[in-house]
């Protein structure tokens, strides 16, 4: 059978975009021996044609005028790896609606306009694909979209920022949050400014994909629920260690009565769970749904070769599967309703330090109980004219647990700021010991 | 845009075969949605439709007549979930060249048959999917097919087999091999003959897909060099905890050289690997390659429901890639020669009982180095009359450690029989410690 040849363009020519062609360029036999066709990239369009030289583009490659990608009638496929929200959605918006198949790795166009854009390739008849959205190599969006499709996923857990991973990796080591985040810098798993990942933002983001992809619907990112890791001390790490957990940032997306919770917070980790053997900048996805009980994939959720292969993997597989086929199709086919802040279940972690003399630990109890919130474990350690609580709480919604905590804080007993991190854990959290 | 209807037909109807009916069903508005396609069956093949009514099966659905099935025309996709070398393979057959796409769960079919199946589909240029045949619900093949086509995937690291998994971790719980096997039949993890699984036969069947897949080239069972878990002692898995690790039946195929070695066999698994974290019955796989640096996938790698849904994935994917797509050629498309047994390299943990006398541990030294086997950790503890050494070595093929050990066994001080087994570790063995 004689190659197809299919001529292609990148929006952006950068770490991503020129590796892109490199992986394209190398793999060309592997392509053309699974696909049948033959790819070539023929545009690359960037902001300057004579500055950006330094990823060694070949002459004439490159342009600054989307007009000729737009208009050329060839191209029969398109990556998008420019990043940004505009032009970058116009212009892939104006491409879908001409018929070109798109594929992108841009988080936050498709974290905020994912459902302008599936529709508009939905009627375009053309495929969308952007697994190089979300955690990079990690083909999360490919299977939910192929091969999850009668499982009804109804809950997504992941870890999907690398630094912040690493950095609470460190603090489990004894390094301090600050000296933590500096290595994460220096070793180029953190921008020199890690707002975006510190705070959650970026896992945000990616779990608004994962949430939008899994569950049919729109999940706008200001539905998220987001705490950093910002908040997490060295003491929060002590006590997990204790209750063989670890504190990892993770967000989770569930389905409750065909409502949509998603969050993003620092949460104590069962030791025996998948997701707590997620190690350094790695990245990892659970997902559970009725028939497979719980997938989990694994792998360097950054970097720019392995965006560029997720970029490859989603141009290979637009080429697989010609159109008409199920990618076509638009993924949000329902609108579901959020679940309102705060109803969102899950055990809870306490800390709380109150003055120890008698009858205190009656009063926080029937605080916890006021609030329906029942305690699975409680353990008291004394300190220095005061006594730490650790309690782990049976489910409940987390914003009974916060209510529960603010009536605690307004305790003439209480010292400190008293604090609840989510607990993920596979087995019941009576089950769990402290060492 | 009005629903293509689909009548498919299954070849078997067991429990597997039953609940991808049963799937096929509830989620016939999810996959018209996704795909466009009304799935419908028509037939099921079994051995005696009277008989087989336990799982409810429609008036009318059941045949014993497999020509029934093949001469129907208006069969678009057939299911073959019946299992077993003959008749299978050659209905299976027929099926591909008549140019209907076949889905099946069958890993001895696919382990010994699958190059010829894969060319007669090739050939009719339809779809032959077998993502249930290895680890059920884990979506491996799909990726390596689909996702991973331009990475260079150069070793497939396993653990699948659930039944062992499970043993090996009630032996580090306490248990006993016999009482640990015992619980898991009890659980249902386990044959009533769990020869298969404690042999690593089984293992070996699934690596044999994976590194057919994985590599392009025809890998047969045979060139597996297995060993099962019934040799894993009680000593080993302490010393493995001391060092950190954890004793795990991994199967390991790798590309040296453009050369083959598969094997299948106990392994001490560094507690920061990834595979060290896999639980109880479930399964996982690990992809390394030049994109991707490793991907990991984990879930339940056996079950009625998860093989079913697995099959069910595989049956909707075939409707949204339609044909001409890239499933539709064949997975081997080169010849490998086998990497010749003993020359699959890595590190090795050995255990040695010798007398405790002056000038042992420099012969023992020296056997090794005599195969150019150098030791990276070394710890001595005292026995009874005896010492009892743990070895850590340097990468070195298998080969040359068995043959040192050899050396070693001859020695006059040598006590009872000294033991290697591979390690896997994602750091440098030098880094281990000793607790």
């Amino acid at each position: 059978m004689s190659a197809v040849d299919v001529p292609v363009a990148l929006l952006g020519y950068g770490t991503v975009g020129s590796a892109v062609h490199r992986l394209l360029d190398e793999g060309a036999d592997e392509i053309e021996r699974s696909t049948g066709h033959r790819l070539r990239v023929v545009r690359a369009l960037v902001r300057d044609p004579a500055r950006e030289r330094r990823h060694g583009a070949p002459e004439g490659l490159l342009t600054d005028d989307f007009a000729l990608i737009r208009d050329d009638s060839d191209v029969g496929l398109v990556a998008e790896v420019m990043g940004g929200l505009e032009p970058t959605g116009s212009y892939v918006l104006e491409l879908l609606r001409r018929g070109t198949p798109v594929v992108t790795a841009n988080k936050q166009l498709v974290a905020r306009s994912g459902p302008e854009l599936f529709a508009a390739a939905a009627e375009g008849g053309v495929q969308l694909r952007f697994e190089a959205s979300v955690c990079a190599a990690i083909p999360v969006i490919k299977l939910l979209r192929e091969s999850l499709v009668v499982t009804n996923v109804h809950r997504v857990l992941g870890i999907v920022n690398g630094t912040t991973n690493f950095v609470l990796g460190e603090m489990e080591a004894g390094r301090g949050y600050a000296d933590a985040l500096v290595e994460a810098q220096r070793l180029g798993f953190a921008e020199a400014d890690p707002t975006e990942d510190v705070t959650g933002l970026d896992a945000a983001a990616k779990m608004a994909i994962l949430a939008t992809v899994a569950f049919g619907t729109r999940v706008p990112v200001d539905w998220i629920e987001v705490s950093g890791i910002d908040a997490v001390r060295d003491e929060h790490v002590a006590a997990a260690r204790a209750l063989d957990m670890r504190v990892k940032l993770v967000g989770e997306a569930v389905l409750v009565d065909d409502r949509v919770g998603v969050r993003v917070q620092p949460a104590f980790v069962d030791a025996h769970h998948p997701l707590a053997a997620v190690e350094g900048a790695f990245n990892a996805v659970m997902l559970q749904g009725d028939a497979i009980r719980e997938l989990t994939l694994e792998g360097p959720g950054a970097g720019g070769l392995e965006t560029a292969s997720a970029v490859v993997a989603d141009m290979v597989s637009v080429l697989g599967t010609g159109s008409g086929g199920f990618l076509s199709r638009d993924p949000v086919w329902r609108s579901l309703e959020r679940l309102p802040a705060g109803e969102l279940p899950s055990p809870h972690y306490l800390r709380l330090e109150v003055e120890d003399r008698a009858g205190v630990l009656a009063r926080l109890a029937q605080e916890l109980a006021n609030e329906g919130v029942s305690v699975a474990r409680l353990v008291q350690q004394p300190g220095d004219g005061h006594a730490v609580l650790h309690v782990v709480t049976h489910e409940a919604p987390a914003g009974r647990v916060q209510a529960a905590l603010q009536a605690i804080r307004a305790l003439p007993e209480a010292r400190r700021r008293a604090a609840a991190l989510p607990v993920v854990s596979s087995r019941g959290v009576a089950e769990l010991g402290w060492a």
